[in-house]
């Protein structure tokens, strides 16, 4: 989900910090604020015994404590940890960012190898960037959570038109895992290139390799997502992060 | 907007660093000028209240809190932050910087594989390079202030010759969202480059098949910078290091 | 081995990052519990005698090389020997992941440019494939530790239906180290494109081209993993790193 | 200028380090020996004072500015400024270094794709290479100091033989910026090759295709060059930079 | 000099890790194992000196000086220094690497492209690929120490079958420097392949095309590995580390 700000940016001035500081989807209050509800609560209830309930034996000893939980901290690596874990976790992200594929290319190739003004090249065409597109939306389906919910099953898919209900069966006959069949509209893409090429719409041997190319990287990019959707960053990475910053945050706490 | 500093820098000599170092435009000084003043008030305010009103009591409160201040200063890993964010932004300059297509490459492609002296040759050259640069601006105008001044309306860039007053009435019946004609014009230089392919103009399918990966190569670097347009750092980030690196000052003030 | 967590996270909740603490395949606590062990008793053993066994005059030795143990930590720059080594690790992971081939590349290409419904078309389409992922089986078996224990042998191959009888014998009687009948397979591949091309199966020298591009990047991905396994990171690195680690510990462990 | 030293360093042994420290040419001592030598004058001269001409309340004072400095410069994160400008500047070089165009991969592409004994084809050839070379020494003039003394003019290009009298006429009429002229040549070396094509000297259309291709790999190359060339890092970051080394050292000195 | 430790890492246990720890060749103890002894010879005299020989005087001068070295070490921004350098180093290592040509890419294009079982076409596809490796050993022999032993002179390839007496005096003919000979090989190569096309044995120019392709890409990987030993980092860097380095340890060593 990516929020924009960047019309409040463009218009630089002493306010826009605090129009910045104080947005709130996708910002970081709304990440953290359960934790940091539960931790300033923590953090006032310790320091409101201290203060007002504990005898004076045991402030002596809270206060050993605090100053052997200071002395401690240092030997976890904090900043180290999280800087690898955020720049890893930016990394991955940056990195989908580029792959994100655009049907534009795809189209501007189709519109320009497919010539003609015929209804039939008019019809390859529209078909070709159809299963494309289908393609790129049963991918998505299967890495976000908006796309999942805005065609929640197969049938969704009919309805907003993407696929006729005959293709419908041939692609569940496709007895494999739902992984596997993000390329069968594909190679149905590829299939009617074929045949156009055969019957001479496409007629030049150059422009029908294009045209297979252009497909081609469409699909290496939406092979890339799958990558980075399939293969998470090792669990010990994270689990390693997650655990020094909450024991970090207790010490702190005192 | 890049401002020229290389002139100086390459006669180096003793005094370069200060002319260096007094630049204005597009200096670290006018960046900061706003936020410097009232960091350097706010300073010498707290300093001036406390060596001269201040009664003694106060004085010493206000040295417990300096101290303590001084002390969870450490707690705020702000080199860390600061080195992540700052590399984060230089990379995208960098990535944006390199993306920055010229036009030279699609016109020598042009001007090499649309030979003839004929005038419709020419016309055929001149027509797809204006309808490439067309595209560029028409992308420009969205991601930079200068050239959005510059062209600041569609009329303006009729008058500047990019586009012809016919052409503009078909820009303007694409039914889509701005960003999505960006690449009309791209498409209508394909459409000249495929007829004057099927009039044997270019007659060869490898010269054809140039010319459009030329172009194409064109688009993806002007996709590229709307991605990076279209796409900021997530909010949360800037959020956390603007606080920090505010909260850090104030801190430091005392 | 790949460990999905992804099914956990997706649903963010409080009780999110405990069971993601706690899973153990893969973890983090798998991979350190000997270790982890072995100090914790150390530590624990260490702690023991100073409290209870050691004489005062013992215990001011012990006092004494604490201090000095704590002291002389800080010429090990730890964070910095991990931080390069962790980094290092992890870009090799990612490197290999990036790298890793997927077949329907190839799969997709071949049912393309291999047309034909006649049964000779069909078995010439199966018979690439087979031989592009036997180059695959032969590759990771001596990368993955998995893919060597479900294929020990040659002939597990045979079993598999990846090679034929007689394949085999070709396979064995080619004289070179195993890490060159990699490619043998990808060589037999080729040569069936190349008959099928000379028989005018695969007609057009663009197809017969984009084929063979199709396996070479293939092959190239093959060979990149091959590179990662055969030159590990020089074995001065993780032996610095290993022995600061252990050394550090043994420091803190006081 | 690459100073290189390899040569020394091959013979690895105990008197190698001292050879290679006082290797002066591009080493660090000459560019740091007129800056080294103010702030050692500078440090040597505040010494003297303190210790033998300072009263002794002058002395306190000083030690309390001392104190004071010291403290202070904790606050200046110079490890963390000066690590992303080197890294920076450093990047910028290694990405020049890779960019580099050699002359080898367009003449070898030349020779072979421009087959024949005559007299005319070896002159094509040449001419190709020539003009080639010239657009390299045109970029290569703006960007090093070197090749600038070389060449102070566009006349002694002309002696070098790398352009012809007639030549120089056209390349000046061309009324564009310095920065345009350099890829005249590279048009003028592709309008040959395309008349070698229409006179059947490059006989297919894949060679003339391949050469083409050649050529315009090494354009992007020195595209490449001129870009880093042209767009400096941010004047910003060497300001803030420079100020804090110079900040710093004022600050050690005491 | 690659170290393959892998095997030992494989079957990990505890005892893995003493083992790779002793291990000598290309080892951290190898490479340090002169300036270490000396470094504690240093360490164990200044020691003894100061606890056995020196009178009091000197030991409060000694400590005073400790003291002062000590307080001084922390301006010695070594591990950024360090880090720095290291990562260049590795990041240098880590291309040169991925650059290594293997000779199985272009000898499966060539037995591809060159088709036939005649002996002219063995010879041919044989012919191909001697002078390609022909190539890749006069690089090598230029980096690599290893390979300049095997082949200390340019007969000693004669004698290994890489090059025929009578290519030796057409190889001595050419007047370049040593750099300038490696590609004469590989320009025989490209004359070879271009005589086959003329005389139909590689009858397509798809074919052609590719196999050229094959070649200029291992050529590039070449001159890559070239570009590297060419252009070291410059000499500055390791200067200012290896004195920081030393400079450090004499201090510590107090």
């Amino acid at each position: 989900m990516t929020v924009n700000y960047q019309l409040i940016v463009s218009s630089v001035s002493a306010g826009t910090f605090f129009r910045l500081l104080f947005r709130w989807r996708g910002s970081i209050w709304k990440s953290v604020i359960t934790e940091l509800s539960i931790w300033l609560v923590c953090y006032y209830l310790i320091f409101f015994c201290y203060r007002f309930l504990a005898t004076a034996s045991f402030q002596t000893f809270l206060e050993h404590l605090m100053n052997h939980m200071d002395d401690r901290l240092k030997y976890i690596p904090l900043t180290f940890m999280l800087g690898f874990f955020v720049t890893t976790v930016f990394e991955r992200w940056r990195a989908i960012m580029t792959a994100l594929p655009f049907i534009e290319s795809v189209a501007i190739s189709t519109s320009m190898l497919v010539p003609g003004l015929t209804e039939e090249a008019r019809l390859i065409r529209r078909a070709i960037i159809r299963y494309v597109v289908l393609s790129q939306v049963l991918v998505f389906r299967d890495i976000s959570m908006r796309v999942r919910r805005r065609f929640p099953n197969i049938l969704s898919l009919v309805e907003a038109g993407f696929l006729e209900e005959s293709e419908l069966d041939d692609l569940e006959a496709v007895h494999a895992r739902p992984g596997n069949r993000y390329w069968v509209p594909m190679n149905w893409a590829n299939s009617i290139i074929l045949e156009a090429h055969q019957n001479k719409i496409i007629d030049q041997p150059t422009a029908f390799n294009n045209l297979i190319l252009a497909l081609k990287e469409f699909r290496i990019s939406l092979e890339t997502l799958c990558k980075y959707d399939w293969i998470p960053i090792p669990i010990a990475y994270p689990q390693v992060v997650f655990l020094a910053v909450r024991v970090y945050f207790c010490c702190v706490s005192f």
